[in-house]
C-alpha cells in the first residue's frame, strides 16, 4: 500500500498514521519528496486491506499495490483453468457453443431447439426456469418443471444442461438437475448465492453485471471459489453505458483483459449484449476472434413467439448461419468449434 | 403501443402484425404516412407487454405508450404515500435523517452512535448485521449478534431502526429484530429477495441500483408492492458513472423525476453517493433543497476505525454540523428537520 | 511518480526504468516489497510527465503524485478567485444568476427576456448568436447580428453580457460585444479555441465537456490560465450517463469536489442538465444549496416558439418564481441572492 | 412524429397541440386510446424537427419516426459508398490498415515507421503534426514541419497520408499536404471544423466522440456531406465508461450498428480504445471479424520513447505479427488485407 500525504499534513498526523501500520504488523517507510510526503506499507498488504485510510487525517490519497483477487487471478495460478461438463472441455482449444431459448417454455420448444442447435454443432444446451424479469407481471418461469424439460432434453441429446440459479433456496433443486449454474447479471454480486454455489461441485457460468468492473468481477469470482468450488466461467454479456443502438454495450476488450488477469475460462453472450438478433452473428465472430472460449447464445423455434427476449433470439437457420460464420474465424485464431 | 414498419416492409408483413396485435384482443389502426407506415396497437396495453415486437419481421421500433409500473406511479395514487415507523412519519413536512455505522460492529460504537446522532436531531437509527463486501474476505457483519444490539439501542434510545436484508432466508429473522428492512444496492434487481419483503408488513428501504434507470426503479418497488407491501421508500444513493472523483455520482434530479413519477416517500444517501466525508454535507443540503423527505447518513465515533466505509463516514461532531446546515436549507423549502 | 514493477520483472528491466528515471534528472528509489518492487521517481515530476512508463518492459502499473493541474489547483492560490464583470463580482458572497433565451433570436425576444430577467433579479444576460447544433439543418444562430442584439439589450437593461464562441476565426469579433466569452460543452476539449480565449482580458465561462473528468476539466481552465487569462469561471452542466429521465445527469458533487480542487468560481446550468423545465427549479436549489457561485438559466417568453431548446426553458413566471425559490436557500447557506 | 399526451390534457391543450402541427403544413392525426390520447404528425417531418413538442401543456412524450441523418443514412444510398484514396479502394473487399506514429515527431521516427508498416502490409500512414493533448504543458505537435515529413514520407514509400486537423484555420494548410483529414475525438463535435473539411475534395476520417451516440456520430457524417464532401470514413476508437481496465470501451457493436445504419465504410482504431500495447492485436482482430473497413494502429520504432501515447503504441514486431493475425481472419470474412 502506497499512502500520499497532502501538502498541508502535519508531523502528528504522518506519526499517527504510522503508528496505524506498524500496529497491523507491517514496516512504514517514509519517503519525503519535494511536493509531498509518501509513506509505503510494507509487509502482507492482507493485513491493512480493510483500514480506511482515506479516513485518517492528511491522507490524500492511497493505492493498493496488490491486486485484491487472488485465487482467480493469473498470479494463483499460470495455467489456464481446464473445466469438464460432463464429456466436454471448456477452456481448451475448442470453442464451446451453448445454445438455447432463453426461457423454458411449456411446450415443445426447448426439445425442438436442443436437436436443432446439436445438428448446428452446439455442446450445451441453456435454458431459464428461474427467470429474473424487469416486470413482477411477466412470465416467471417454469421452476422445477422447466428444469424437468431440461433433463429430458439432455436425456434426449445428449446435450450438457446449464440454468440460473436466482435464490439461495433453490440452489439444491439446480443442483440435482443441471450440469452447470448461471448466475445471472443481476445477482453478479448476490453474495449469498455466490458463497451458497461455491459449496456444490458444479461449475458456475457467473455473467458480468451491468456496471461491474472488471476487478469487481474477479472478485465476485473469488467469491465462489473460496467456498471450495474453482470452476468458475467468466461471462461477458455487455455493460450499461450511454448507448442504446444496442441493450448493452459488449465490452470485447473484457475478453482480452481477462486473459491476462484471470486463469478461468471466458465466455460471451452475444445476445443481451446486442439485444438485436441483426447483431448477435457479428459479436459472436467479434468475440471468438478476440480469443473467447465459448459463447451463448439465445436460439428459439420462432423468436416472434418467445415468453422472453425474442427481439435477441435467433430462429435455427439464423444460427446455424452463426455456426458457419464462426467456424473459420476459430481456426483463423488457432481454435476450433 | 406504436409501431413503425420499416420502409421495406411488404404488405404481408404488415398483415402478419396487425394479426398479432388483434390475436392478443387488441384493435389494430394503420396510419400510411409519407416515408413509414405505422401501427396503433389499441387498447389493454398489457397484454401485449411481453409480445417481442422487435422480432416480427418488417418491424423497425416500437414504443409503449403505458408506463410499465402501475402500483407504483403516480397515476395509481395522486396522493403522496406517507409512512409510518413507531412515531416516525415518512413522507410528511419533516425531512428524517437516519443515522449510524456502516456496520455494527462487536463493540459500543453502536449504541454510542445512536445516542450522539438522537442528540443531534436524528429520528432513526441504521447499521448494517448483514454486509455485503466486493471481497469474500473483509467483515461481514454480525447477523443476528448485531440484529440483537440493534434492538438494544432501539430500546434505550427510542430510535426506530432500519437494517440491511440480503438474503431471502434471513428476512423473517430481520423482520423479528427491525422496524424496517433495507435493500441494498446489489440486491435492487434480486427480485426473489423483492417478492419476499413485499409479503411483510413493515417498511422497505429500497437502493437504487448502480446502473438502474430511474424506471427500472420504480419496477423494483412495483415488485414489491406487487405482494402486499405498499410501505416503499426509495432510496437515491449515486450511480455508477465514468467519473472517480466521488465513489459514485448523486443523480439529485433523481429526486425530482421520482416525485413526478411516483407518489412514494424519496430518500438520498449522501454517503455511499460521495464515498468521502468531505462531500457527505454538501450532498446533503442539495438533496435536502432538491427535495428529498429524508437522508440516510453513516456515523462512527472513530471513521478510521470502522470496520467498513470509513472514509465516507461522519464522526459525531461533523454530523452534528450537518443537522444544522440542513435545517435552514429545509425550511428554505418549507420543510422542517 | 510511484512505479509498480509486475511479479515478473526482471533486474534488467529495473536497472532500465532506473536509467531512465534518472536520465530525466530525477532520483530513482528502489523499494523491493513481498509481493512487488516499487520505484518511486523523486524529484520534479513534470520532467517525466510524457514519459510513457506503461510501455517500459517489466512495469505493472504508475501512479502519479502530483496533480497535473497548477494554475487551475488550489495549492496554486489558497484564496477563491473573485472576478469582476462590469459591476458585477463572480466568487464572492453573492450568488449571480444570469439568465435569457438558449439562442439569439431575429425578433424582440431578446430584449424581451433581458428585462424580464432584470426585474426578476438576474445580473447577466446569456444567449447564443453561433449555435453548435447537432443537426447541420437547424438554425445556426444570427452571427454578428445577434452580438448586436446583445449589446443593444445591454445598452438598454445594463446586465452585462455573456455569449458562446465555436470557432477560432470568432474569438476577436465576440470579444468586441460581449463581457465575457462561453466556451461549450462540445468544444470543452477544442483546445486551440481555449487557447485562443486565453489571449483575451475577458472572463470565460467553461462549460463541462459530456464526459469530462473533473480533472480534465481543470486541465481545460489550465488551457486558458496558460496564455494569461486567469478569470475562468467552471460551469457544470450535467454528464452523459445510461440515465435518460434527463437530458444529462446534473453531477452536483462536483460543485463540492471543485470547490476543494480549484480557486476558480464554480456555475451550474441547471437547463442543460435537466432538459425538461420541471426539473430546472428544483435542480436550481440544489446547486445553490451545495455552494456554486452562479446559475445559467435559460428563459424565454414562450419556450415552444423558441429557436432551440424550447423543452428545458423556463417561462417568465416560472423564471421570478426560481429567484424566490432560490433566495432563502442561498441565505440558508450564508450566501445572496 | 408521434406525440402522446398526458392522461391530465384538457381538449383546449389538444386543439394547441393540433394547431401547431398544422400551422407548419402537416396534418395532425388524433387518435383517441384508453389510457392516453396520441397524435401522429403526417407529412414532411423535416418542417416540424425543430418545434419543442415537450414545452407544449399537455404533451407527455415525442417520438420522431424519421431518422435525422439522411445523406449519411442507408435509406439515401443502399450501396455501400467506396472511397478512393490515391490507388486505395476504401470500403472494397480489402481491409486497410493505417499505421504510424501518434505524433510526428522531429527525428527519423516517421519515415522509419513508413518503411517498416509498408514491409508489414500496411497501406496508409498516419501521424499527427497537430495534437490535441489533455494537458497545455504537453508536446503539441510539429505543425507544418510535421506535414512536410509525412509528404517526404509518402514520397519515398509510396504510402497516402492521413493527419489531424484541430482549427478551422488550419485546414487549408493540411488539404496542401495531406491525402485525407482526420477530425479526433475531441473535435466530433465541433461543427464549424466538419462544415470547413466538407468544402474540399480529400477524405475525411471521422473518429467518434468519447460520448457520442451512434446517431450523433452519424449526424457529424452529416455536417461534412450537407458541404458537399461526401467522403466520410467513421472511426470507432472506444467510448467512455465507467471501465478503466482499458483507456475507452470498445464499441465493436457499433461497426455492426453503423453497417446497417449508414453507407459509409468504417473504421476501427483498436490504439486509443485499448491504451495498453497489450490489448491492440486482439481488438483488431475483433474488429476485422465484425466487418470493419480498415483499422488505424500507433506504431512506433521505440514505443518507450514516443513523445505521445507511448504506452498503446506497437513496436514494429508486434505490428507485423497484427498483420500476420488479421489476415486469416479477414479471410474467414471473405476479406483480405
Amino acid at each position: 500500500m502506497i499512502i500520499v500525504m497532502s501538502p498541508e499534513a502535519t508531523e502528528d498526523q504522518l506519526a499517527h498514521l504510522v503508528e496505524v501500520i506498524e500496529g497491523a504488523g507491517l514496516k512504514a517507510h517514509v519517503s519525503r519528496g519535494t511536493e509531498r510526503t509518501i509513506v509505503g506499507a510494507i509487509g502482507n498488504e492482507a493485513k491493512i486491506q480493510q483500514v480506511p485510510f482515506m479516513a485518517i487525517p492528511g491522507v490524500e490519497s492511497c493505492m493498493p499495490i496488490v491486486k485484491p483477487y487472488k485465487l482467480a487471478g493469473r498470479e494463483f495460478n499460470k495455467e489456464k483453468t481446464k473445466i469438464k461438463i460432463r464429456d466436454i472441455e471448456i477452456g481448451g482449444k475448442e470453442v464451446v457453443v451453448v445454445g438455447g431459448p432463453c426461457s423454458v417454455e411449456p411446450n415443445d420448444t426447448l426439445i425442438q431447439t436442443a436437436r436443432a442447435i446439436k445438428k448446428a454443432g452446439a455442446k450445451m444446451l441453456r435454458g431459464g426456469a428461474f427467470k429474473p424479469r424487469t416486470s413482477p407481471y411477466d412470465f416467471m418461469g417454469m421452476a422445477e418443471d422447466g428444469l424437468k424439460l431440461l433433463a429430458d432434453a439432455r436425456e434426449e441429446t445428449g446435450l450438457a444442461v446449464v440454468t440460473e440459479v436466482m435464490d439461495t433456496r433453490d440452489v439444491e433443486l439446480v443442483y440435482k438437475y443441471a450440469d452447470a449454474f448461471q448466475i445471472g447479471t443481476r445477482n453478479a454480486q448476490n453474495f449469498n448465492l455466490l458463497k451458497e454455489v461455491g459449496k456444490y461441485d458444479k461449475p458456475v457460468f457467473l455473467k458480468r453485471g451491468m456496471s461491474m468492473l472488471i476487478k469487481e468481477f474477479l472478485m465476485a469470482a473469488e467469491y465462489v471459489i473460496s467456498q471450495g468450488n474453482n470452476d468458475v466461467i467468466m461471462v461477458e454479456r455487455g455493460i450499461r453505458t450511454f448507448e442504446t443502438a444496442t441493450r448493452n454495450t459488449l465490452d470485447v476488450a473484457a475478453v482480452a483483459v481477462l486473459g491476462v488477469e484471470t486463469h478461468l475460462p471466458v465466455f460471451v453472450d452475444p445476445s443481451h449484449a446486442a439485444g438485436d438478433h441483426r447483431f448477435v452473428n457479428a459479436l459472436s465472430r467479434a468475440s471468438v476472434a478476440c480469443g473467447c472460449d465459448g459463447l451463448l447464445v439465445e436460439v428459439h423455434p420462432n423468436p416472434e413467439k418467445a415468453m422472453s427476449d425474442g427481439a435477441q433470439t435467433l430462429k435455427f437457420s439464423k444460427f446455424e448461419q452463426l455456426m458457419d460464420e464462426i467456424r473459420p474465424v476459430a481456426e483463423a485464431v488457432g481454435r476450433s468449434v
